[in-house]
């Protein structure tokens, strides 16, 4: 590469910017959408839904897939992720009384995603958008709306809009259930500590630039981040990367790793990085090269990682977090093979499936 | 390859022995099997669940899918796959009155399997085992349980029980809307002329013997089989292999297809096969290596594939027809490059996650 960071034609400029903007768009949720998304989930926790079904693609997807965890583990409530074609291409249209349908979606102008929404709600569901346009014909459809705030993503990996996704799920599900997500104040601050470490991530990411594929595997809470840590460095450096959950990993594809590809565990501390510890062993015991982002502990039992602080952090807000180092290695990675990571070939960002 | 057909010590001798009992497997699971599970259908429907989850690992996972598309589509009953960590991780309680929760899973001896779907029992649910062993933990803590009755698989990489399984929840979800499934009865014949023409797939093997990583694609009735492909291939031949619905596809993953990536598309006949035929274009515009296995119009106009007889077969069948081409291409694969599919490195039978 020969382009300088202060070369306007820098590839990788604009995903450079936008994922340091994370620790302030987390800040405007915190403070001026917090009150929001507290009415919504009142409002919505007056319909008492029985259960949730959660519509996304993409990165969106892994952002729903999180709140599936909270839903299930700090509320009790039986969630699923829709299969969108049941209803765009099969024509389903299931009873859905007592039913949540939360879709989630940067644009919120996917025309499935309208669809399937628009369905949902004439079937019965209380249903909930969750996007980064207030003005999006999803959020139009939908009886309720969250707004991520997140400013206009211009970069074709998402990056803050993922994280602000998240945080606006948590808030929105510790509303239902009453609370008020103070665990996620201290988010802003560590987010910032954490993009500053850029040149640790820098150096980790020489050891994947002739990687031909690699294995990123997690479980519980840190599940959302392997996936979509998994597609961030697909659809950047086209690194086939294969997000495994730790249990699933066992059940056949650890034979495809040894020690020419490389895993990355995403390590949350608490009882999801306690249930992927046998994994994690297993792991050791065949020499695989495990990079581990996680809490200290564990990455100095690894060939190599970054230290998340996690002390303080509750576990339930530390995928927040964790995908923070991960975007960055995406980026550094892309840099090191001599690619642009703001232009991957053959993506546009609004996806007009049907 | 030294070993001959007649060799006792041929490589995957096992796992071809396995793949072709499967027509005599979904005979017998048409004859005997049928009448029990419509029994448990009738008894299942009589107390008129309103929303299912569906709990499986691996392979099994891919089956789950499966029913999750019949219970959406043909009966309008929504659904979700459990994320079993919830339970045995974080310990949820969640309220599962008028849920059904189907288990999948080929030993039945599974603990985490087991302690989920005790947990449900206890938290109110209407609990179904499909497993292909009626004296398993599984089956002794579920309310319900269907017998795949495959008979005793040996080979790591699983094949009889996947087919088995599909064919066991199309029938069981028949019974529940009341129907008879005679869509099922020509799928012994077809399964069998399909293994029967084992060479064509040597032949087609041959384009991946030095692939360095695949994708896999597919929407609707066959995204489930684009699954179960990816975790054939990569169990036995370690090739990393990518499955995507259509539609994720075009959200990212896209970036990593170029003409060194070849793409399989699974295209059933019928409206998934339409709603991927976006997808196929695009990929065709990209210049992609593709392999179709679908209907004959879509093999011609792709790179290569394989014809499935798909006259006369009703669209939510055709999965268990899918799969076959699919299970000796990842066979012939792995013989080609010099491996032994009945032995994939790190692999256990029961996979003791907990």
């Amino acid at each position: 590469m020969n382009a300088t960071p202060s070369d306007p034609e820098r590839p990788g400029r604009i995903m450079t910017r936008e994922m340091h903007e994370q620790p302030d768009v987390l800040r405007r949720l915190l403070g001026t959408g917090a009150p929001r998304i507290q009415d919504v989930a009142r409002r919505v926790a007056d319909r008492a839904p029985r259960f949730v079904l959660l519509t996304a693609r993409g990165t969106s997807d892994h952002a729903a897939l999180y709140a599936k965890y909270l839903l299930e583990i700090r509320l009790g409530l039986p969630c699923g992720l829709a299969s969108m074609s049941t209803t765009t291409a099969y024509g389903a249209r299931p009873d859905l009384r007592d039913v949540l349908v939360i879709t989630v979606s940067q644009s919120g102008g996917s025309p499935d995603l309208v669809a399937s929404t628009k369905a949902a709600r004439e079937a019965g569901a209380i249903t909930l958008a969750v996007t980064n346009n207030p003005d999006s014909p999803l959020a139009a459809v939908s009886e309720h709306h969250i707004d991520i705030m997140a400013g206009p993503e211009k970069a074709l990996p998402a990056t803050k809009t993922y994280t602000a996704s998240l945080l606006a799920l948590y808030l929105f599900v510790e509303g239902l259930r009453g609370g008020d997500g103070a665990a996620a104040a201290v988010l802003p601050d560590h987010a910032a500590q954490v993009l500053a470490r850029q040149d640790e991530v820098r150096t980790l990411a020489a050891r994947y630039r002739f990687a031909g594929r690699m294995v990123i595997t997690s479980r519980g809470y840190g599940y959302p981040t392997a996936k979509e840590a998994a597609l961030k460095l697909m659809e950047t450096s086209y690194i086939p990367a294969l997000a495994y959950s730790g249990a699933d990993l066992l059940h056949g594809p650890l034979a495809m790793v040894d020690n020419i590809s490389p895993v990355i565990a995403v390590v949350t501390d608490g009882r999801g990085g306690d249930a992927l510890q046998p994994v994690l062993d297993r792991l050791r015991g065949r020499g695989a090269d495990l990079m581990v982002v996680g809490p200290e502990v564990q990455v100095t039992r690894a060939s190599a990682g970054f230290v998340l602080p996690t002390a303080g952090v509750a576990e339930e807000v530390q995928p927040v977090l964790e995908i923070l180092p991960l975007q960055l290695l995406a980026y550094e990675v892309t840099i090191a093979r001599g690619q642009d990571p703001d232009a991957p070939r053959a993506l546009a960002k609004v996806t007009e499936t049907r």
